[in-house]
């Protein structure tokens, strides 16, 4: 448990020191302070924008080259072409793995989880160091390219916070990049908002989607938001989209080897459906059902297996989970080159029909009809064409209007059943794994198979596959992520068609409701998992009748007088866990009073420095506060100092403190018998870390109400 | 000042009988309360919809009747055309006027303000009640058919969330239309998310927008958000745009007469352009700031004039108000024909060049080009355009893309600073009054200028001047009501093209960073002006070197005993305006003890019933509690009983009364030195009305962290 994930101290520590810097700060500090939080934004939109470009440049180049390797070797020999098709993917797979296992076991899985419980109060170790930054982006390409069936979007999300977390403090911790000026984002509140950019930043990045990452960031990720906030990360996420269009923009001349085809999403379904008639709400409800069943038993199947592979698997090292990606690797290129293999091939179709059509793709190109393992020229394998190519291309397969029954159903079922057990045997191997490409893929499928049905049924022209498989897609996340506002406003923005977007709502609407009867979010069931303790925005039912006094541990308090014995401190440190203690002074007249809390990292803080033990136990004449703020500050995902790391002689151990100066003099409280959950939602809105149980109080000095808080201009 | 806007009690009150009908409560009252919130979120949608389809036809009918009958009239006399226009929008006007002055002075202006003060916390009086409801959605009907240069979108917001509060109480207080099963929402913070689904169905039905609205109720209105809530916001307005979509469905074959063709905003901009070069970021740029000028501008003019208004002009009764409004009327119909007539017509484009243009548009159809006081029948009047039109049509016509040269600068300046005039006077009369169609009429226009100049300097032809007028009327909203992501998002769903998405961003980013460096957004300085003190989210700076206990009123705090002689409560409350106080116990050991916080209007339900009067001023047995906890409940928009409407004897007067089961016993309290932005923070984020402020406790009995309030499951 010690090296489990720890909560983050959102709340301000009014110590005397701080008020001593707060008070000297001007109008001109406050001033520089938004602006440069304003440069942060940029600057996290900026990194995050390149490094989506550099992924996407890597991956499709990689994926390019090992298409077009097969392909030619394939004119001479299946059997060499899929050796060399599976060393190339197992060689990406491995060199992925590795980094992660070895450099960065915390870029390992989507990331969101984390991401998540971070900005819900909770630190898990190393989860935003740079190394985990590394290790996300060259392990997502090598995953990606290596061709599993996982994504490049959710690790982007991550990265996003990684960049922006590493820039908050001026470089990594490691390096001791470490101006003074920069050292104003040090706290965990302001490294909360930069993180929040982060996100969106990562969202609007991976889909160009910059509305859609505003609201990812805002629905899905954070906990706490305020206006302010809304603006800044709508900023981030317009420099992403800019950035990454100008990178576009270089590109198209060819720059960028096989990139500029492929490549960050944009599935244009321009020519689709435009209109739909009122019965077709009926099977476009089923797709929401269908979506909600199919996405409920991903998050259950998934949840399963990554508790397997923690308590049984992973324990045995990472050699075995080197292995175990390796093997999926190969069971994936496997199933992807065989399946087509064993299909027919169907014939093209009549060009008269179709002019528009071009069949069989001609090779280097991206595009429908893939002629593969075909007997003639003019036919096309319907399985190869979404299994046996980029997941990107697969999609805009998938989701192609006015390309009517271009897809057999027994490809689709087939493909349809082998991505999903692909999918859900993947997540949770050791390497960077985003959920939205698959259950894109996925939720495709399927909607493009009832889509189909309904086509077959109403012989009607305007009904188009592609959009069903656009819905399909919508649905499968919706039944699967839980998100509504943020998906619909994603899917709407890859698809680049406002038309839909009444349907995409309905269809969210539907499969989220369904899949809530079964279990929660993916991100959520995850990170429960992983042993996060995210915090939901309402309190439980149960806590309606319990109060404050029944919740808090019915153990004593652990607490410090205001003078304490320097050996005190250290041994109650060492035998208790707790993180706050309540600092007590007495009065002349003999009574008690409660004077603040501690913080177990600023006690850790002052028992290293030394400088303010005392030889007498009494309280000194006005201190000289010789620490700034900052010594105080907690580095980004570390665990700051142990208590085992401090060593202090016999002669130190018996002197005194005085930790007047730096307890945090107005912890929240409340009283004994408030019920939990109000606590709850105390602790929740302000992002607590601690709150004080006291006994009712004795007098009310004064009542604060709206005119109080009025500005006084 | 008993008459202003008072604070909403969001806060739990866990008395007595509140825990009680809490331990009642089973899984089904749980269960059947959120199925409730869904059937009404369901029912706000379809209201809000069918309200927006009947103020729609209303308006498109009356303004087709005005500008058939001027037409055909026209024909023979212009002055006997001008006559009967301006008697024609007159009446509509005076109906308005009349309706709003008479029945109800709460539907006058926008209502937005008063909506986010009512989410902030603040309710004014008469806001939602179900007569301001009908005349918001009457005089909207007649100032905007009447032709004033106002909208009919921020009325539909307020009329949302007037539909969200009546159905959340189950009718109307007046008819006492009163299901028991329905007072499940009549505490202020159900009632409170309900009208956040209304706003959100508001806008979504005024623009057709539904993501649109539910960010524009994230970003603008609301000041507390839950992530429950957004899902269910998000199905109102999905909900709206069916029922919308539905009803205008119903209205293609002709059976609403003139509408059908107009209304409902939708004004696709497909045909425009689609790419921008680097260098057109510049002229862009410029749009955003002339747009932050411009809007920053129309917000210190209109508050200069409301406030002469307010303390001048509106003093002098509902007459003078009836009589300005006229006056308003006369004067936009006086330039809106006048200023045409001045005109010289501009011939017909070429039509071998431009096949697609009709020119002069035929009689009995919208569109560009309209023939107005022209010499020949190849001409159009280029000013009549967009000034003798209804004000969607204008705005579709500046957007128009691919019609180059169609307006001449002179016509648009000329417009621009009338129509800017107009606006910014009829801004404050006593009629429901929209600020966004004319806001984007202003925005398209000077867009359109500015676009036509780079056209004319660089000779390009992908350079849209309609695109410019959109890009125009996104700055000048962002510049007038500083919003960000939902502004951007309404603007891509009315205009239908997603392809902008970055340039709107950049636009607003700079028009809002240009707006806010002079004055706040309309709606927060126009609540100002009305005395709606708003909680801003984020603390004053001068907060954090004040304490709590400076900042409660210097005067001693007014509290009472448990056990209170009922003349002194009533003479009390006669001599204070506080809506709190505390109540405090003595224990036997002679120490007091502060056993909670009792309601003004919580007294007053006690003294009204007098049921719990007693003649001894000992406490009595345990309570058989009488009361409901819906008793306590305050009706929506009214006062609630004043303490001069009871009348007591001298010998009730006398008695006692126990207040112990009736106070909140749980407050929230805060020590002494609390910092006042602590303080704040507390408020603003729990949406409080009192907070008590404490001496330091004398110890802590338990401290809650994270473990504390994870579920048990
Ligand atoms: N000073 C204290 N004295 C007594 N009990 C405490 C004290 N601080 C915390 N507790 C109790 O100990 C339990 C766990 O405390 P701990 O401080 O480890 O918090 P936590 O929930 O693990 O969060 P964190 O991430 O801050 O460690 C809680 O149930 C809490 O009520
Ligand atoms: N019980 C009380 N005793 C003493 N002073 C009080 C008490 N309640 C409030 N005050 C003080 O009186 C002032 C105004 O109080 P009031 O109760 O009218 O609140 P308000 O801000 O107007 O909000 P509301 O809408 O609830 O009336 C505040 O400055 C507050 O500090
Ligand atoms: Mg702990
Ligand atoms: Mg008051």
């Amino acid at each position: 448990n010690a090296s489990g994930p720890e909560s983050l101290d959102y709340e301000v520590v009014e110590s005397a020191a701080y008020r001593e810097d707060q008070a000297k700060r001007g109008r001109w500090h406050y001033r520089s302070y938004i602006t440069l939080k304003w440069i942060y934004a940029l600057l996290i939109g900026v990194g995050t924008g390149f490094s989506a470009f550099f992924i996407n440049i890597a991956v499709e180049n990689f994926a390019g080259w090992k298409f077009e390797a097969t392909f030619i070797i394939m004119k001479h020999s299946y059997f060499l072409a899929f050796l060399i098709y599976a060393m190339f993917n197992a060689a990406l797979v491995f060199s992925s793995v590795y980094i992660v296992t070895q450099f960065a076991p915390a870029a390992a899985g989507s990331g969101i989880p984390e991401i998540k419980g971070y900005l819900n109060g909770i630190d898990t170790p190393g989860i935003l160091l740079f190394r985990t930054l590394v290790g996300k982006i060259l392990g997502s390409i090598g995953s990606v390219g290596g061709g599993l069936a996982l994504g490049k979007e959710g690790p982007l999300v991550h990265t996003g916070a990684c960049i922006a977390s590493i820039l908050g403090q001026g470089g990594t911790t490691k390096y001791y990049v470490n101006w003074s000026w920069l050292s104003v984002f040090k706290n965990d509140r302001d490294r909360r908002d930069l993180v929040t950019c982060g996100c969106a930043a990562g969202v609007s990045a991976a889909f160009r989607s910059p509305v859609g990452g505003v609201l990812f960031a805002l629905e899905e990720v954070t906990s706490w938001w305020r206006s302010q906030l809304l603006w800044r990360v709508f900023f981030t996420s317009a420099v992403v989209a800019v950035v990454v269009r100008s990178a576009m923009g270089w590109c198209t001349h060819g720059n960028c080897g096989h990139f500029g085809s492929g490549g960050f999403i944009i599935w244009d379904i321009s020519g689709g459906q435009e209109d739909y008639s009122f019965y077709e709400l009926v099977p476009m409800a089923m797709v929401g059902v269908v979506g909600g069943l199919l996405g409920a038993l991903f998050n259950q199947l998934t949840l399963w297996l990554s508790k397997w592979r923690r308590n049984v698997l992973h324990k045995r090292g990472a050699r075995v989970k080197i292995i175990e990606a390796v093997l999926v690797s190969l069971l994936t290129s496997v199933l992807s080159f065989g399946l087509p293999l064993l299909t027919k091939c169907r014939p093209c179709p009549d060009p008269e029909k179709y002019p528009d059509i071009v069949c069989p793709r001609p090779s280097k190109h991206y595009g429908n009809h893939v002629n593969f393992h075909c007997a003639t020229d003019h036919e096309y394998n319907d399985l190869a064409t979404i299994f046996f190519n980029t997941q990107d291309d697969a999609i805009r397969n998938l989701f192609s209007t006015r390309t009517q029954h271009e897809y057999s159903a027994t490809s689709l079922i087939m493909f349809l059943s082998m991505f999903y057990s692909l999918a859900v045997i993947t997540y949770g191997t050791a390497v960077p794994a985003g959920q939205f490409v698959p259950g894109i893929m996925i939720g495709a499928t399927y909607g493009r198979l009832i889509g189909m049905l309904i086509v077959n049924l109403s012989q009607k022209d305007n009904i188009d596959e592609g959009t069903y498989a656009l819905l399909g897609a919508a649905s499968f996340l919706g039944g699967s992520m839980r998100m509504t506002v943020s998906l619909c406003v994603i899917m709407v923005e890859i698809t680049n068609n406002l038309k839909l977007l009444p349907l995409i709502m309905l269809v969210l609407l539907t499969s989220k409701a369904v899949g809530d009867a079964f279990n929660s979010g993916f991100y959520e069931s995850h990170a429960r998992l992983r042993q996060i303790p995210i915090l939901e925005s309402r309190p439980q039912r149960y806590m309606r009748n319990r109060t404050a006094r029944d919740a808090s541990s019915s153990t004593k308090v652990v607490q410090f007088a205001r003078i304490a014995q320097v050996g005190e401190i250290v041994c109650t440190l060492r035998t208790v866990q707790h993180n706050g203690f309540p600092v007590i002074d007495h009065l002349q007249s003999g009574e008690t009073v409660v004077i603040g809390l501690i913080l177990r990292s600023h006690l850790l803080v002052l028992l290293q420095h030394k400088a303010d033990f005392q030889h007498s136990p009494l309280p000194g004449g006005p201190h000289a506060y010789r620490y700034d703020v900052r010594e105080f500050a907690k580095p980004v995902s570390s665990k700051g100092i142990s208590v085992h790391d401090i060593s202090l002689t016999t002669e130190e151990m018996g002197m005194y403190i005085d930790l007047e100066p730096f307890v945090n003099p107005t912890p929240y409280m409340v009283s004994e018998d408030m019920s939990l959950s109000k606590v709850y939602n105390l602790f929740r809105q302000l992002g607590l870390r601690h709150v004080c149980v006291v006994p009712r109080p004795s007098s009310v000095v004064g009542v604060i109400t709206r005119k109080d808080l009025l500005s006084e201009e």
